[in-house]
């Protein structure tokens, strides 16, 4: 890798769940209020916890090809059916219930300097977001966010999850730029392994609190990328806006 | 077609050349100063209406599948080369003027009352750009002009051309939402009529002035669509927001 210059990068993409918008806090509360409306006694960021472990996995099954492409609701709808009946729950929760919990994820609140950072990173590249979630979730979460990307991109646009390398090279193709001028964002290893492999730049964003008070998240010592901050202003600021 | 209630709407897609942005001013004022800059003795103005006219054939041959998909970049080059060339000035622009003159199109100003209609719009509904502009493309056209869209959608992620069906359904289905409650906003009779086949509600948004002082805009008498307006304020207004 060549060393890094903000000068040479064009597009800033950003992932959305963990590294813009506190996914956790989110989902935990929403599904704890529909839990109490019934009478269900299971905690909310237990359960929040236990729905986002089935995430890379069904992920990876698509990426395998060991099932055709499903976009994320689909697939945090398999692994909510799946977690009620473990749960013993099941029947507590009608299709209408179970469609409100999975749209939980497309109302999360941003971390505090999100808004910010974004709108100063906005004044010299162009934001993106490149998040697995589908373009209607991201649609929806953004609206409801306010964040000000310049414009929305997703996984479901290459029909592939990020780490492959499909979603970040569709993403740079379709800003028509080439992926050297792409800075990723993310808050997880595993995504800026994907965004280097992929020929694009990497900037980590640590979020300690990303995954709730029993767990560890990434941490910067663990991770190899261009560039590493604690915030968007941060990163704002290392990159000169 | 049932009756139109604006309840049944969920998302509002618009065109943007000539719906939300000037493309003629914006095109010929670009135009007219690079000539000047190169001592190219011909009309901005007459030279922007003359490349519009190349537009819908282009995109024509593209959809009967005569030739490979190509974004609108590329055919906005190709037939900037045609006309410089037919002009007998084809000498006096190196590759990096013709690049500066087709990067015309990626600025153009906003009718007057897009800002502020879109921002009423989007407190209601999910307020999308569609056009057959690429996704580079609409993204800097968007920035530049601060139009308040909740996401950019193009032609290019069905790499087919408006008025085929695809774009618009495959708008529809990125946003997760049906055909009929999408309601597609235009100036152009064309566009209309495909939406109209592809299931989508329709709404004219008259632009007398779109084609310049010397030729007839789209009429509101000619067309069939569910709404006809004449500013996004006025479409905000008849639907309420």
């Amino acid at each position: 890798m060549p060393d890094f210059d903000p000068a040479t990068i064009r597009v800033v993409a950003c992932d959305v769940f963990g590294t813009t918008v506190d996914w956790r806090s989110g989902v935990a509360g929403q599904v704890a209020e529909i839990f109490e409306r019934k009478g269900v006694d299971l905690d909310g960021g237990a359960f929040a916890d236990a729905w986002r472990d089935r995430y890379l996995p069904a992920m990876q099954r698509v990426n395998r090809r060991e099932r055709e492409w499903a976009y994320l609701d689909t697939l945090h709808r398999e692994s909510l059916d799946e977690l009620l009946d473990e749960h013993g729950v099941a029947a507590s929760f009608d299709d209408a219930d179970r469609q409100r919990l999975v749209r939980a994820w497309h109302r999360l609140p941003a971390w505090e300097d999100a808004v910010d950072g974004l709108t100063r990173l906005r004044r010299r590249y162009v934001v993106a977001a490149l998040s697995n979630g589908g373009l209607a979730l991201l649609t929806n979460l953004v609206k409801a966010a306010a964040l000000p990307f310049d414009c929305i991109l997703s996984a479901e646009l290459a029909r592939t999850y990020k780490p492959a390398p499909e979603p970040y090279l569709t993403a740079a193709g379709l800003l028509d730029v080439n992926p050297g001028e792409v800075l990723m964002v993310a808050a997880h290893i595993w995504d800026l392994d994907g965004a280097r492999d992929a020929g694009l730049r990497t900037a980590f964003l640590a979020r300690p609190q990303e995954k709730g008070p029993h767990r560890t998240a990434d941490l910067a010592t663990d991770v190899t990328s261009d560039l590493a901050v604690t915030s968007f202003r941060a990163l704002a600021e290392a990159l000169g806006c």
